[in-house]
């Protein structure tokens, strides 16, 4: 055997464990990592190719560590669409929404400290405890994905946990969190210890409800987590950002690399910023598609929990590897996030969700026959 | 009182802290945080600027996960400039070096385990070794700011550190280890734990003498660890890099948030090896400006600590707080790192140089009067 990880004094509970990744597999229709199937427009491309020459001429002095204008404009965008107005005080950016809750669970988690989430989840929310030394607590969900609030307030009641992640909509089941159930657990987790309640709202742009961005009003220790890949198409550019309360913002402060975010990415950024308008068009392209998707799918003969992201979780399958390598092989990709019977597809193209709903079709036809 | 971080759930240790961060204050010459003061060469900005373009064809996608090609090129820099033959394989890339150290204390280091450094130091490795909850162990320096190599093997024996920083050139203070001092330490290291030894290379390209990649050779628990900020001049991109042992590499991978750097990063720092030979061009000026600095300091009357960096640390002041205002008032801001006594000025351009040394001549000339 050759010279590997374990023969280095690495941590204990990093031994045996594998990288977090989707398979990048090269297949005609790759729909299994939510991210939006639109390049962005040409007049957006050139924008950025502009905004990042201007930073480019001064790239040998440090970005702008506060990265004040940037958030300004990110300010301004959830002002615009998250009925309650913010401003830069109020915001915070960072290399993808990951890094942005690395921060907070470095504030306000970390070694001593627990946080939870109601699982199946976003599963970065355990893998970023765990690498900041939070403890990681599994709260409990129901048999359909719901949030029973009894249950959740009852396990954040128990376990007193310093950090509570509500993700809505929900990844990867899809389902949007109700506004009453957001309060109620924020109230449950004040009672407990108090806690910092996390919103994740990376898919908020494809819901059909609100953001819950006016519940910051009057609670300090809510804090609302976004991301510009999703609704923007910018997974190549790690833009996450979050709004709360600005002791929030000067807390992750505390913790943050010094200038963490490049010159780059932040012209990258407010270039995309300038293009909302265009970026929000594509979105509800991919909602009326997301729809159909959970249409069709039915009509199929599918379960499919109702979603309000731009992808949908559909089974359910009595082998759900078996049933993913089946959809892999008509040369779709979708995903097993590991939850028994069931799949997750992203909303593609309409000829990208054809291809997929075909290939269910057959997969069905076959199993059925 | 309004509510501030101290009304926040944060972690007890951040109680009372203040961001880290050099004053960003707007003067005439900046000589206060080691940037490269020559802008990149146009050709190179537009060589930026095509590639970024191309990148935001694609940006809707997330970026290569393990940048292969960033780290392919960056192994190609390495195996050229530091006599010793690197593959990708052998490198790993993160926003910046701190984003690289963090990853590596997350790994190595963390709860329950320490780190060393030898202090005065790059004071970042106490600062991400609290952040990830690595106990902080302040090993000792000489008054000459040169490490006693029977004490600092000493401090390694005694406390055991599982991660132990070596800086060199070191920051603030300018000086490069001896190879055979961070092969004792390398050896004092192993005999106490093993430990994973970090040679912090930062500004080794402005060094007199050459890289310590060839140690890697036969020696896995050791890393060095590099940056394009200071030799590319490139402070505003954000990129930082390790070569080890490919099973470092791999361990390191358990630990980074799942594409940590973007497909406009890993561009422009593409774009920037393109140009490898030019920037290092720059770098002989900028080192026989540091040599000018060095004795013209001397010249005036000044303690001055050798140097093999983009800097000189110079003294020794009565009152260093005043002796920097003093400076400051002449439009020239420098750096005061907490060294009683002492300064560190970044070698600028030639007349930013002149500017500071008429300036500390008029001080010394004031304080000597």
């Amino acid at each position: 055997m050759s010279f590997g990880i374990d023969d280095l004094p690495v941590r204990d509970e990093l031994r045996g464990k594998s990288p977090y990744g989707a398979p990048q597999l090269d297949v005609p229709v790759r729909l299994n990592t939510n991210e939006n199937p639109y390049p962005l427009p040409e007049p957006l491309v050139e924008r950025i190719a502009e905004r990042v020459r201007e930073a480019a001429r001064g790239l040998n002095r440090y970005p702008d560590r506060d990265a004040v204008e940037l958030r300004t404009k990110l300010a301004e965008y959830l002002t615009k669409t998250g009925k309650y107005p913010v401003t830069a005080e109020n915001v915070w950016a960072a290399n993808g929404s990951n890094e942005v809750i690395q921060q907070l669970l470095q504030t306000f988690g970390g070694p001593g400290r627990s946080a939870i989430g109601f699982e199946p989840s976003y599963s970065m929310h355990a893998l970023i405890a765990r690498g900041t030394g939070t403890r990681w607590i599994s709260g409990p969900r129901s048999a359909d994905f719901t949030l029973d609030v009894a249950a959740a307030g009852q396990a954040i009641a128990e376990h007193r946990p310093d950090v509570v992640f509500l993700t809505t909509p929900n990844n990867p089941t899809g389902n949007a969190l109700p506004v009453e159930t957001v309060l109620a657990l924020y109230e449950a987790a004040q009672a407990a210890k108090p806690s910092m309640v996390i919103v994740d709202e990376a898919y908020i742009e494809f819901s059909h409800g609100d953001s819950l961005l006016p519940l910051l009003e009057g609670r300090p220790n809510l804090v609302v987590s976004r991301t510009m890949s999703k609704a923007f198409g910018a997974a190549g550019l790690r833009l996450g950002y979050l709004a709360a309360h600005p002791a929030v913002v000067a807390a992750v402060q505390l913790v943050r690399l010094p200038y963490h975010l490049s010159a780059v990415t932040q012209a990258t950024a407010l270039a995309a910023l300038e293009h909302t308008d265009t970026l929000l068009k594509y979105v509800e392209q991919l909602k009326s598609e997301r729809d159909r998707l959970v249409t069709e799918l039915r009509a199929i003969g599918c379960e499919v929990t109702a979603s309000d992201a731009n992808f949908v979780q559909f089974g359910r399958f009595a082998d759900t590897q078996e049933a993913w390598r089946k959809i892999l092989d008509r040369g779709v990709l979708v995903r097993d996030n590991g939850v028994p019977g069931w799949l997750r597809v992203s909303a593609g193209t309409p000829e990208e969700n054809d291809a997929f709903l075909d290939a269910v079709r057959e997969l069905k036809k076959e199993q059925d026959a």
